[in-house]
């Protein structure tokens, strides 16, 4: 959905996606983001595959494939794609559009932050050069999605949050305390599904595993637009508001995955894992019936 | 301040002190339990000593001496006490009156929770025998106050945190999301000082260290009551609201100390560290006026 509304939309020029693990493996991922840019005709637009395994080593995968059903798609069976990705790794991928628009490329990362933090690792300039790096990612004084501590993107790769939350890149995390905010109801739904846009039509197919997920395990009656949030918090970052400071991640511990926010206002006796670290900006409100709107009219608009 | 609201408290018979680190060392805390009791003239009430060392033997001890002045007292230069501590270890005290008492006797956890975790290792029965332990502990929500992700008496000992708080005693939680919202002002302090009480002459003096630290480090004209709210919730509950749910502690990393809060509503697809544990009470708001007067009332009421 965030991928169709970032093709959709006047104010961005895609220029490339870039796969991770998540709800699906990165094989997957990949073969996934080759797909959709052809239900959408803009095969001219690279896919670069992104890291297979978390940054650090050794750390067992969660794929929450529950979520959109095993393909990641609401369990379609769609035909393989014929596109390829690219020879460059996401991470080289992002390093090179870095140089090559400094500060004008935004990133908006709406997984585990792996490809991110091996971008930090392999180019220490990288956080300069880049323009905003939207995380769609956190649970800031709410529960996460995972577990009480900790929300499903940071969880998928700890380490690379942390690396990345504190790189010093033009940062806005948008966490589930604001994403929970903005839901497609099931009469949104009905709305898309009288659509003819093929986008809309596209999209009600796919989205049956997600409704079930939320009817089943939330009890609400809608789904959660998380994805579509950040994506649009990337176009017009007026839908909303947000503070600033340092942000630290839990990597280990029954609080794995876990996102202190420190608005670097109060003062403690002794140093902190939050001193001398850069700021970040991370969102506290969103005008949920105008991003729904915005989603609706961009996905029925084609 | 708590101590002599307690003995101030007609609600209240104090059946003992037990004593802990955290503003000044274990040995020095039992000297100055047994000071206040002499000041109290209250020298019938038992008094014994607490563990030195965490529950996690060899973590180094953090004693924040910079709140209350290296003798815990305002740096006053009190004489020794006459008095001693009980042969019986903090522990074997609050497993004795547990016993005694079942179900009667309500704990007042002002520091560090070692004495109470000991307390259940040694006695797996003492959550049930125990009436109500109220914990002044705990940033629900909020960022911590030794740093962003921990509260002090937590921090002090995480591991004996998680130990109480997933005990399956009934706990009440006051953390300083509540007890930073009652406040002791430079104006109730002058009001304080013009009583002619011995508890409000005696207070005034030892206060002045902490009413400096509030200046310095908080910049705030006056002094959070955390202790002596923490006394009032057990004293009479209606002056707070709670939530309930399960709280598990962080015990290592860069949040160590913190608390998560679960209120065991939200489903989750896979199973937690929050799952099937047994629930406590955590107060969310406080009538912070009201714990005030009353506060003050008791104080100059001697």
């Amino acid at each position: 959905m965030a991928i169709f509304l970032a093709l959709q939309s006047p104010e961005v020029e895609v220029i490339g996606l870039t796969t991770i693990y998540g709800n699906v493996y990165t094989t997957l991922a990949t073969r996934n983001a080759l797909h959709l840019l052809e239900i959408a005709g803009r095969q001219d637009i690279p896919v670069a595959e992104g890291s297979h395994v978390t940054i650090t080593k050794g750390t067992k995968l969660r794929i929450a494939d529950f979520v959109h059903g095993a393909d990641g798609l609401g369990n379609q069976n769609f035909p393989p794609p014929k596109g390829k990705p690219i020879e460059q790794s996401a991470a080289s991928f992002l390093i090179q559009q870095a140089n090559l628009h400094p500060g004008k490329v935004t990133v908006v990362a709406l997984g585990p932050l792996t490809n991110i933090a091996l971008a930090i690792e392999q180019d220490p300039e990288f956080p300069k050069k880049i323009g905003q790096i939207v995380i769609l990612g956190g649970a800031f004084s709410v529960n996460g999605n995972v577990n009480p501590a900790a929300e499903a993107n940071i969880f998928g790769d700890p380490d690379s949050a942390d690396i990345v939350f504190t790189s010093g890149a033009d940062i806005l995390a948008v966490g589930i305390n604001v994403t929970h905010q903005v839901v497609m109801t099931d009469a949104d739904r009905d709305k898309l599904s009288q659509s003819s846009g093929k986008y809309a039509q596209y999209l009600c197919k796919i989205l049956d595993v997600y409704f079930s997920y939320h009817h089943d395990s939330y009890h609400t009656k809608g789904v959660y637009l998380h994805d579509p949030t950040a994506l649009l918090a990337a176009v017009n970052p007026s839908l909303l508001t947000y503070i600033e400071g340092v942000v630290r991640v839990q990597t280990n511990g029954i609080m794995r995955g876990l996102t202190i926010f420190y608005n670097t206002k109060k003062k403690f006796g002794e140093v902190s894992e939050w001193c001398n670290k850069p700021t970040v900006k991370v969102a506290v409100t969103v005008d949920a019936p105008a991003v729904v709107e915005l989603i609706m009219e961009r996905l029925m608009n084609s």
